[in-house]
């Protein structure tokens, strides 16, 4: 099943993407965005409601408040390497998590603004994880037994930040830095839906891809994550309780913008695609 | 006004704290927690639907699920010092945040778990401010107009890691270390309840004392704040919007178990109050 939210009438609903031939409708489900039943998608869903053509909703965000999104960073070599890192030696090493704040969720579509404190703004396509029931220390080998489904989308992240007073970089302010470049409005677009976890039999077996402007940027594989998605949750349920509608991105391919000095402007469009979890497309505003 | 979340009958509710004399007694204002109203609190509450005797009610965490939970890292030069860090040049130097999830929040009373990936847990006695009103790029001089209130808090650390296997901890591998250490479930008890922003008049006279079994541990003020309330929330909001119900732990003043390789274990009992805000009493289990 694909589920999506949307705005219809003015109300956020979320729904079902029906595939009958011609034009896609939209099997409506309930109220409220997909958060509401993200505890319960593993069971079924409820009966339609009633349905609508695509073209006549705005699709949102699946999840626009999820508990938690959590992220991992520096989880596929190629791009490590890229950005000036050593090769890792995963026996030596955990995954590495940080949290992104709600406000810096966006929805297919939504435009991206340019932050007042950076002009070093980036792209990372990411396969992102979404939880569906509540668990704490999961062995790796269930981990995937809570993943309520999968969406594209997007870790976009500031490389440098200018408050516009000089400041010292050094040692640990640098990476106080590199986490607010993470929180910035608009800086986690995911959608346009949700594929559910039956769909989906080889999370590590995803293309992901990103275009900016239509030109090719990122090409790379989940095959390559130095930690696959089992693992990655079975470690953060060892530091805290997920609960259904946390989310995790799981790390972007190399092909960032950093790797070449080139980042975003207004007017650029990013376009990510993961496997068949569908495209999510955001202008820079 | 003394403002708190409770259960009562097995429901949660807001109310605001009488003291008429005698026995306190809870003036209930409505259904849900102070998240449900932390964006009129500075409009003022409703009108109170009913009084209860305060020890009739279970007290629970202001709110228990806010947007996000930011914390600032090093806003006391002292705490600095007495970890090994240099003496900071805040000319120089941005407001440190991170994030903490909503599962780490804990309610007055409410034990702290021993993690299983930790055996140095320590204390910081904090401040926490909760935004009442959404905002953005707000300049020093209007960030405490946002301000609904205040609350005692302890933004427990963990300050090493164990995941039972050995791990490199060099550079960027020990600061996600750090991070996930401010995360574990109940590492960041708020309460006992939130004092509305008219009864502070200043923010950064209020001492700040935590005793661990009654033993004094921390005993500061936050007039030693190296960036004040005012800045961190204007910092905050330059970084992304900040929204009713937000919360911001403000630092800790020095004393805490790392200076001394003095950490928690089952069964202490640590005990934080800041200035009239109430002291936040949470056992560790």
């Amino acid at each position: 099943m694909r589920l999506v939210s949307y705005r219809r009438d003015g109300v956020v609903r979320h729904g079902r993407i029906e595939d009958s031939g011609g034009a896609q409708r939209v099997a409506e489900l309930g109220d409220g965005d997909l958060g509401t039943i993200a505890g319960t998608i593993l069971d079924g869903v409820a009966e339609p409601r009633g349905e609508h053509p695509l073209d006549g909703v705005e699709l949102l965000t699946p999840i626009a408040r999820p508990g938690k999104l959590l992220a991992a960073a520096a989880n596929y070599q190629e791009h490590v390497t890229e950005t000036g890192g050593e090769p890792l030696d995963r026996s030596r090493l955990s995954p590495r998590l940080f949290l992104k704040p709600s406000t810096s969720i966006a929805g297919p579509g939504e435009p991206v603004p340019m932050p007042s404190v950076s002009d070093q703004v980036d792209w990372e396509a990411e396969l992102t994880v979404v939880i569906g029931r509540r668990c704490r220390d999961l062995a790796v080998g269930e981990a995937l037994d809570v993943v309520a489904g999968y969406c594209t989308s997007n870790d976009v992240s500031a490389r440098s930040m200018d408050y516009g007073y000089e400041c010292d970089t050094e040692g640990a302010v640098w990476f106080f830095d590199w986490l607010a470049g993470k929180w910035l409005d608009g800086f986690a677009p995911i959608g346009p839906w949700l594929v559910t976890a039956d769909e989906v039999p080889d999370p590590q077996d995803l293309a992901v891809d990103l275009e900016v402007n239509g030109k090719s940027r990122q090409h790379g594989s989940t095959k390559d994550m130095i930690f696959t998605v089992a693992e990655l949750i079975a470690h953060a349920s060892r530091l805290m309780t997920l609960e259904p509608g946390d989310m995790i991105m799981t790390g972007t391919p190399s092909g960032v913008g950093a790797a070449t000095g080139e980042f975003l402007g207004q007017g650029d469009v990013m376009s990510v695609t993961v496997g068949p979890l569908g495209t999510l497309v955001n202008p820079v505003a």
